[in-house]
């Protein structure tokens, strides 16, 4: 991926009477004179808790798949015409189109000019203005206060009360985010602390969303894995949380518990029953709860719905609402809208102590503020058109076809999945990934090992320089010992869907074949 | 500041079925119960790393003008009408207007339907064009590479060649980043490494921009203080480079030498000389250069320059060019743009060894990219009008009114400041803030002492509460022992300026009155 490109330049160096020199002949002149300056930053002085950072959605096979894209355009020959990138959650990338409404706000914000063209309707304006508003110099580019615009958070807590049927939301407690990203680092952050066996400990689910295996390396924190229950549709098992809290007091002190509600990679919805087993596990047992709630308009299985976790510890009671620390997090990213690229998010964190609640906005400000635009396009997220309102119909429109299309998607891609021999699928319920198990031959699983990779790392580069789709092995998010995935997501048009399941049934069957007979494989 | 407002729901939980209950009720119940559950996170097990860093740019002071202007709005009675911030280089919150040619282009790539729109000019919509050709399904909604949008990036790389005067530049050493602050943050990160005296030094001027010290706190790196000379404009001295380094060596690994300039907050502009010795310096010491150069557009003094460190560097010749690994860093948010909220920036870096550039492009995979607005943004600084172009008119027009303005005040500032006894400033040769000396009278430094205060902290506190001005206290960005500043921007509108600059004199006379007198002193 290092491809360095020369640009054309208004002149050359000599015009301005500087002398031009090439790389290779000043390492000559170095070499010559016997002093190679050493390099400051290498391998062995970086970071080592940056080294131990991974981060497989942008891992080795994405950068690959960027190579042959690259190749295919300027005339390589692959044994296809175009990469099918499924790897990662980024909606428009794979053909989405924006919802009109958001973009018509985060343009009125942009170009406040346009507020006075006929073209744009009334609703959308008036979102406009009162953002506007709610920032210094009436413009987007002012910073703002750290916590984010107020009266976004403002709608933010409008939009958890009703969301949550009436359970008290407090703006105060509403802090937007670069992201959900920025949010959940933030806040593992300020629980990191203790030496030895006194480190804090992360309870996060396996097979995980990355960002958290990475944070904790960064923050040197210990990770605790808690095993989702594969037979049952990815369900969260109390009992493995008790097992697995257990196993980690003996050598770190598990402060927090992760849990990815709908799952990510796992799709799995959880059952108001289990949240609140979660919940009283984390009140008995001290520990902070950070519940990822990203996913939280993708469901697709009509009889599941999705059950905040601030919801359901409103209703376990006050000893409970009143005491567990509780942080929440959501994104511009995913639900219908896919906005990845404004990096707009907001956390709602409940309980917390009031010093630390200064620190925590000391640490923000730090960073000055998330962006505006994606606080903007957040606030459209929140606050959307309403029955009476001009933009109600093209909205509902829009947000029904994205994800009416999504819930389709997500059944052809565990159906046909399902018919493929040697791979098994659960339900996809909801978020926008299927993680299928896939069985890989024993000599297939020898033969990677020999290559010093991961058995579906193998599969997954095989798939890749074999049919151009680009998936993500799921060694990169946590698999029981033995186990093999990967994850693909749902988010491609229903018809390059169809091709890439196609491909991949093709390239199954191809590779157990290859790697069941008795031969040595060939390639 | 933890005002908590609650707002209106469509309906109260009980319409729900819920039962509704007070915080106050619920702290009863659970004291009954003798099993009030004791927090997670508190003051003794938040991160210590966390709890070291400080921030003064948005740190107590800005609090409280935050609440004075809140009080104001609810009719509370203060000795003025209004709080005039003037703690932050945030232009656009001080009435700076946007440049319409970058806001139109951010509109046109946010809501695409504009490009059909008479009412932009041709030149912003072939920007918005290249730009959305550059995001995956042209859309400002999908995630970018980690590094930026290729063509943006290629952008940048022009830009800089331009800037330096046909020195080349590769787009591929360019890093798209959300703010400057993220990049200096993410080389910082990088750099850390060693325990007890292996563990890396960072030299940063005295008095700095609060980042640096609140990130090697974060990273718990040792901060290395080199003082810039007050009594010759706040330039950098050789010899002094060479004491701390030395000093410093005894207790630590020095690895980074960090340089702001223009200066924050100190606004004077380095000579073309002065870098050579710095980068001189680091070729020697195997030091890794961080040049913070976000205020390159902001030069005022008529017979001064902004000289790039890289461009210092290649007409040092090879040996040099081909091995000082040197991070610049430049953003959307300070120059004539002034565009905070957008959170765009870049950063190049030279002479990274290759395995080292993986893993920063790994780090900054996690959060996956900066803000695409953002990046669109940047864009448009290094791509703005040319000549022969539609806007080219307007927007020089606007540019220039900027900087001229700017330049106006920096001048006005200074002159005003030095009329005052007991006030002394440096001439506000760059950048956005003037960071004059205050002479505080012993027995004001005895009160603040007894109050647990630093002086200046003492002195802006009472500034604040008399006349609603907000300034940042020097002790926030470090000063030698025994010396008091404050720093201001000159971003408020001429008018304002002024009243602000009389308002400061008035109370500084009083102030020192108050204080040299006698008797006790009357508050």
């Amino acid at each position: 991926w290092v491809q360095s490109i020369r640009l054309k330049t208004q002149g050359p160096v000599e015009q301005y009477g500087l002398k031009r020199f090439s790389t290779a002949e000043a390492t000559v002149i170095l070499r010559e004179n016997g002093k190679m300056r050493e390099k400051t930053l290498t391998m062995d002085t970086l970071n080592p808790q940056v080294k131990a950072v991974e981060y497989a959605v942008r891992g080795p096979i994405v950068t690959k798949a960027g190579d042959i894209e690259r190749g295919l355009q300027q005339g390589q020959k692959h044994p296809f015409t175009e990469v099918i990138k499924a790897n990662i959650g980024d909606s428009h990338a794979m053909g989405q189109k924006p919802i009109t409404f958001l973009r018509q706000v985060v343009a009125l914000c942009s170009f406040p000019e346009l507020l006075n063209s006929p073209s744009f309707p009334e609703d959308a304006k008036q979102r406009a203005r009162r953002i506007l508003q709610g920032c210094g110099g009436q413009s987007l580019g002012s910073y703002s206060a750290s916590q984010g615009v107020d009266c976004i958070r403002q709608d933010v807590a409008v939009y958890i009360e009703q969301r949550d049927k009436g359970v008290p939301a407090d703006w105060d407690n509403i802090y937007l985010t670069t992201g959900a990203s920025d949010g959940i680092v933030s806040i593992l952050k300020m629980l990191v602390s203790g030496q030895g066996r006194s480190r804090s400990g992360v309870m996060i689910p396996i097979p995980q969303y990355p960002l958290y295996s990475a944070a904790i390396s960064e923050l040197e924190a210990v990770q605790i894995n808690y095993y989702l229950d594969e037979d049952n549709c990815w369900a969260l098992d109390i009992n493995e949380l008790h097992r697995a809290y257990q196993a980690a007091k003996e050598h770190c002190h598990p402060r927090v518990i992760c849990i990815i509600n709908p799952g990510n990679p796992t799709g799995q919805v959880q059952s108001r029953k289990c949240i609140e087993d979660v919940l009283h596990f984390a009140y008995e047992e001290n520990l902070f709860v950070m519940s990822d709630e990203v996913y939280q308009d993708n469901v697709y299985s009509p009889d599941l719905q999705f059950h905040s976790f601030k919801k359901v510890l409103y209703e376990m009671g006050p000893e409970y609402f009143n005491t567990v620390e509780l942080a929440s997090f959501h994104s511009t990213s995913k639900g219908y809208s896919g906005e990845c690229g404004f990096r707009g998010g907001y956390m709602e964190v409940l309980n917390l102590d009031l010093e630390v609640k200064a620190q925590l906005v000391k640490l923000l400000s730090v960073r000055l503020c998330p962006p505006v635009s994606g606080q903007a396009a957040m606030d459209v997220i929140v606050n959307p058109p309403l029955p009476h309102e001009p933009s109600y119909l093209q909205f509902h429109k829009e947000k029904s076809a994205v994800l009416g299309a999504l819930a389709e998607k997500a059944q052809v891609t565990e159906q046909t999945l399902n018919t493929v021999p040697g791979i098994k699928c659960n339900p996809v319920q909801g978020a926008m990934y299927a993680f299928p198990r896939i069985f890989i031959p024993p000599r297939a699983v020898e033969e990677a090992k020999s290559l010093g990779m991961s058995p579906d790392m193998m599969y997954c580069l095989r798939l890749l320089e074999e049919t151009g789709i680009c998936l993500v092995p799921g060694s990169g998010f946590g698999q029981r010992e033995g186990t093999y995935h990967f994850r693909m997501t749902i988010l491609p048009t229903t018809e390059k869907l169809k091709v890439l399941l196609e491909k991949l049934r093709d390239f199954h069957i191809k590779f157990l074949k290859e790697y069941a007979s008795l031969e040595e494989p060939k390639r």
